[in-house]
């Protein structure tokens, strides 16, 4: 019987831990824990004691016990007195609205969704059911499914960088799309999310994108696709399902990324990538070429004699 | 006669579309539209049917074009009972105050501008004519000219990052001068840009800076820069009028950046660059020797037998 | 008798200024300043009539003299009517809440310190004295020392990135942590510092942390670190005291960075950095190993007809 989960170094007796990363086998050896998530290669170092849990995906398997013992947060439906919600906004009866935030005229909230403290959401802005809007997230021209996290600090739908540039000074190029989030997406803290220029920026059903993250115009990403912090997409590239993208890592505009394609951390992608490719490096290249470029270049100059 | 523009995809008999970017001519021989602005050398892949409007630059002529059926949103006049505005700040009587929005002891707001909701405006703040300040956009110790547009989430006029490190504490610096932005720039959504140290902080007329860019104390932007997303200049940096900056380049401190000159993607400069240069890589190069060791890489690492 | 402090290019007679770095010895040979802290291996250039105030330091100097003429500022207390207090929050006498905060249950706010407009200030959060929480900056699930400066726009608090992936959909893995911030920090503009998964995420006392900082879960930074703007730490790894990381770096997660090792702007770190160690490039090696990588390229690109 085990009554929290807890992380290696600090669970005891009645905690469930895991092991994932094979970095931490030290400290599964000396786990205090009650039980143990543990990949079946792992478990003959598992100290005496602990109730090992065997499977193929430990991280995973935690994932959904963790989710049992903490659940979502379910919110209270109301609407704070301090909160300001247009006549002409529709709300359903079991949403939560914080104090400060500030619903426009059109907007759309759907049941069981929750809009943190000083949000605001724009004009027509529809939003779908069990969604979270980050504490002063901004929202406007823009459509979200249902389950939808985003984090606080949040801007989706402003204008686009669109400028036609020139000598005689750069002229704004009227931003005329909408942002639609597909279910199940979660967007991490102070990203941006700019509209379409045109067309629309789509951001597709179950992908998880996490800090100060850009997603520029027109962009169209699958779904499940993963962009970890500080990553970049310029305008009008469609990225295809499941892609991975690296931390800091960009990708220039007008591009194809293909599905299942995974980009290093810090990679600048100016070409295409074919489904299931990993690339990496500036510009970004395959990942195998990529490391014979580093060892090359080490080669070479710790040998700095050989090469005259 | 049209009655909207579109994109080349989804455009129709009675719309305006525009082919820019050549990756696009297969659209474009597929196109809808009823007209379209185009190049004269791309005009012979026209579909039959649609009326030509040849311009040597089509996406600016799209801009103006498209700006006759979008114009930019004028603000109905008028504060909002939910907005906070001390009685010491001067607000222009067709300025239009959201909701939520905090306006500081003397603090001035020109004709025709728009503070959205909960942005704060701080304490001296003077704001020019027919600008945009963003939802939740925040501003101190700084001047902003006419027809500014602040994106949702940008922070203006904050201390610089003056610290004297030691390692006996790193002691702060009294950060003491202002932001001053030019009439008709554009600043992205969640950008930052410091007040200066002892000098100001500049940002040139005319300059666009795209989402979640950083501008160090004291930089100085010229007239018409453009700086896309995730890119930043460090502290004391002159950058003159019409330099371009791509996407996650970033510009060390102290330096001259000169007049028209380009700096790639993810670039990082740190040594000065001289007018009209283009300079790529990091550390920056100009950019043909960039990609030039980008070429001897591929080169080197594509036959590794002939290397030893 | 000197009645302010100015920079070399515009400080007159009555004023104090300094000299640090020696691109600027042109400004000091014309300055106008009545005295000057410089170091005594630049004395010898001063212009006649300006009292020299020899310091092996004149930046640290100017640092703590500067706040002499230009103290902290110190709120006037208060609790603003236009802010929202819950009843279960504790607010020392003497803090000060401004216009739109929002402070909710649970949450404690120190002596002296300063909500500014428009931030939020989450359940259960423990806030010291004196500490100053920008314009619309977010904090949830994290406990703050004394003398804290969170700038505008920071979130503090949010999940971290957690999913287990996998083509069936990404599975969200509780965040449970907290954010521990020690005494005398700053964090810039826009920053996030997300919660911990497990563990905390810890920021050591006296750490300075520049604007669009990205410190992922359960992340741990020593005392006295420096993160330059847009730089990054993914989750788990440990940052040892007075580490020193350049602008728009970035660290990958899990690893290890000794005492004083310093990683240089734009670097990637994706191996343990021993204690002093200074790193550059992407992916990271001792700085002097990247140098020569830079200057092979050069020689081998310059050379082009001497390497068939």
């Amino acid at each position: 019987m085990v009554s929290d989960v807890a992380p290696l170094d600090t669970a005891g007796p009645d905690d469930l831990t895991f092991l994932d990363n094979p970095k931490y086998i030290d400290s599964f050896t000396r786990t205090g824990a009650g039980a143990c998530l543990v990949h079946p290669d792992q478990a003959a170092r598992a100290p005496a004691g602990v109730a090992l849990l065997l499977t193929n995906d430990p991280y995973r398997a935690y994932a959904a016990t963790a989710a049992v013992f903490y659940p979502p947060p379910v919110p209270v439906p109301g609407v704070s007195p301090h909160a300001v919600v247009d006549d002409a906004a529709r709300l359903a009866g079991d949403a939560r609205v914080e104090a400060g935030a500030v619903i426009c005229a059109g907007a759309e909230i759907g049941a069981g969704s929750w809009i943190c403290a000083n949000a605001v959401i724009g004009r027509g802005v529809v939003i779908g059911e069990a969604c979270i809007i980050g504490a002063g997230t901004t929202l406007s021209h823009c459509i979200i499914g249902n389950r939808v996290n985003l984090y606080p600090g949040v801007r989706v739908g402003q204008d686009g960088f669109g400028f036609a540039m020139g000598p005689q000074g750069h002229l704004k190029v009227p931003q005329l799309g909408r942002v639609i989030i597909g279910d199940d997406v979660e967007i991490g803290a102070n990203c941006t999310i700019d509209r379409g220029a045109g067309p629309d920026t789509v951001i597709g059903a179950g992908s998880k994108i996490d800090n100060l993250v850009q997603i520029g115009h027109n962009v169209r990403l699958g779904r499940g696709c993963v962009f970890v912090a500080q990553s970049g997409v310029s305008g009008s590239t469609w990225v295809d399902d499941f892609v991975a993208v690296g931390g800091q890592a960009g990708i220039t505009g007008h591009l194809h990324i293909g599905r299942g394609a995974r980009v290093g951390a810090q990679s600048g992608v100016m070409k295409n990538v074919a489904p299931g490719a990993t690339v990496g490096g500036s510009p970004a290249v395959p990942m195998v070429e990529w490391l014979r470029h580093t060892a090359f270049l080490t080669k070479m100059v710790r040998k700095p004699t050989t090469r005259e």
